[in-house]
């Protein structure tokens, strides 16, 4: 698949007023009052196709490679509708998890914007907002994929996701809650989980097994090889992003990383819990997690002196080879592609933001 | 089905210390760290047995109809939990719903207990645990249904009336605000639209309409017979309850009504919003949906002026009669049973509490 990000994007986005417009006419249906019409309207606009995508794109990408196809032209006008609904799907489900994200992290912007709850009219009533949001998909679902032979395994596979995905939110959230800084309560084992479940299953392992399905690539050994490579990718993408956070630079990252302040249970804090002796150990409890630039300050200079960043390098290494060496091992007899796993990594290695 | 409601509750709570079990079973077998696990435990215990289990209970009660069961005893072992079972799905269904609408309007208990998000370890987490309790149906579905011919009916039922629900919810929250009273944006038809959604279709279809796919009670036809009668059936008794919160007694409820106060769009004051004058218009926009006594009874007393409680016993008449021809005219040649029907309506006809 040769792909113009941009242009992907933007063809990617001409499916979203269909769905904006499947879903309320649903609402139409049951003759629900114009304003509450509205309301759901804006509720998917506002918190669906705001972000980069790439989940959703991801579907459709993939499902390309899978056949075989270089370029968007080789789809059927059925095929990308279909494969970017399911990708749609994946950027509904997200964005049900970040409203609702929003609301328990007490945070006041998302992608820029005010975050949902924080809009005037809206606050609480964002917890319902972000059921529709999921509702959506099974709307979506059904829809489309009723007389599909993949259908049940798509249902399940969503409810699997989706409930991994809360059962990593529930651990992040009594392991490191924003107010109450308890660094006992963390491990590169609680970390790992976390990033597994909250991250992992729903942005990497969830657009390729989509994509697979409804190419008809879906025996339960090959949605296994793309799981065995697909999770520890996720989960090196977002210790990066744990990485980044801390030593990348603002310029590149385009942002100023917030985890030491925010008490995350990130990578380079857990490595860091490892290795540090009792004084160093003393520093981080007395430091870490306070909204304090200067305390902030003395935790990144104790990673620095713990060359956190040398350690991450050398996982980099060893987990990127271990990936290739998976990778390259993969049986394509069946009709799974190396390729698709290869598009990912290729994204994430080295990446500077 | 002889029913000694009493016996029947016990039994039906015997079956969920297994749904507990099973459920964080899943957990611990992502390798969960213990305090999550103890904590979903402790959600599921918190929020989803304590309150009457009305729903759940007539899954099973009505599966025994539709099998002509006489007693308990008529039940296979598996016959008894696969219904108990799914009558849980619906109390979880139920327990998503409370924790969440709880959060939404503030509340402060909820079945004589403090409000799960104002317990005080818990706060937001609360919308996550939400999730997880919806989660847990579909987890218990794929496990005891998966195999059974109605399993894709069974899943899209409940994603059909979870997303009715929630539109039902959606209204009553932009129509109805605490904080915000607005009568022009109350009307009876807007209210019969909430209560149909909102309570309805979950408490009242949904319970028979599992019954009926378990019994093999299925056919497209049947289903609407039911609906047909449930729905009313659920209005009623939804619209009873508003009648009850102002005209029922005390000591016969249970509790002292609050609608007005809470600024509820209720049918007791949309009924008077069709029948007032504009001097009593302007009363009620003076004086409804305030937290002030003195204004809650120059709203009641409005409402006993407009004889409200002399409408809602005709109502009930001719509610009740509609209701009770349609049951007589229920076809019951391919298995589906009015007794079915007759076991709802019979517990709601001039009920006091």
């Amino acid at each position: 698949m040769k792909i113009d990000k941009k242009q992907s994007r933007e063809k990617f986005l001409t499916v979203f007023p269909q769905i904006v417009k499947e879903t309320t006419d649903v609402l139409k249906s049951y003759g629900m009052p114009q304003d509450a019409i509205e309301w759901y309207t804006k509720n998917l606009n506002y918190n669906t196709p705001s972000g980069k995508l790439n989940r959703g794109l991801s579907v459709v990408d993939t499902y390309g490679i899978l056949k075989g196809y270089e370029t968007y032209d080789d789809f059927s006008e059925d095929e990308y509708k279909l494969s970017a609904i399911l990708g749609w799907c994946i950027e509904l489900l997200q964005a049900y998890f970040l409203v609702a994200d929003d609301i328990m992290d007490k945070s006041l912007t998302r992608r820029g914007h005010t975050c949902w709850y924080k809009v005037e009219e809206v606050q609480e009533i964002a917890v319902n907002d972000a059921f529709m949001l999921e509702g959506a998909i099974y709307i979506l679902l059904k829809k489309y994929f009723s007389k599909k032979p993949y259908y049940v395994k798509v249902m399940e596979l969503f409810h699997d996701v989706t409930f991994k995905t809360e059962c990593g939110q529930l651990l992040d959230l009594i392991t490191a809650p924003e107010d109450k800084v308890d660094l006992a309560k963390f491990s590169l084992n609680k970390q790992m989980f976390i990033i597994t479940y909250k991250t992992a299953f729903y942005s990497f392992y969830l657009p390729v097994a989509l994509a697979m399905h409804m190419a008809g690539v879906d025996d339960e050994s090959d949605l296994k090889q793309a799981s065995d490579v697909l999770i520890p990718l996720g989960q090196y993408f977002q210790i990066q992003d744990d990485y980044l956070d801390c030593f990348g630079k603002p310029e590149d990252i385009g942002k100023i990383g917030t985890d030491i302040q925010d008490n995350k249970c990130s990578w380079v804090v857990n490595t860091a819990l490892e290795i540090c002796n009792a004084e160093q150990r003393k520093l981080l409890d007395e430091n870490y997690g306070r909204k304090d630039p200067v305390k902030e300050k003395k935790c990144k200079d104790l990673f620095i002196a713990l060359k956190i960043d040398d350690r991450f390098h050398q996982y980099e290494e060893d987990i990127v080879s271990k990936i290739r060496k998976n990778i390259s091992n993969i049986d394509e007899t069946r009709g799974f592609k190396k390729q698709t796993l290869t598009a990912f990594l290729d994204k994430i290695y080295k990446r500077k933001k």
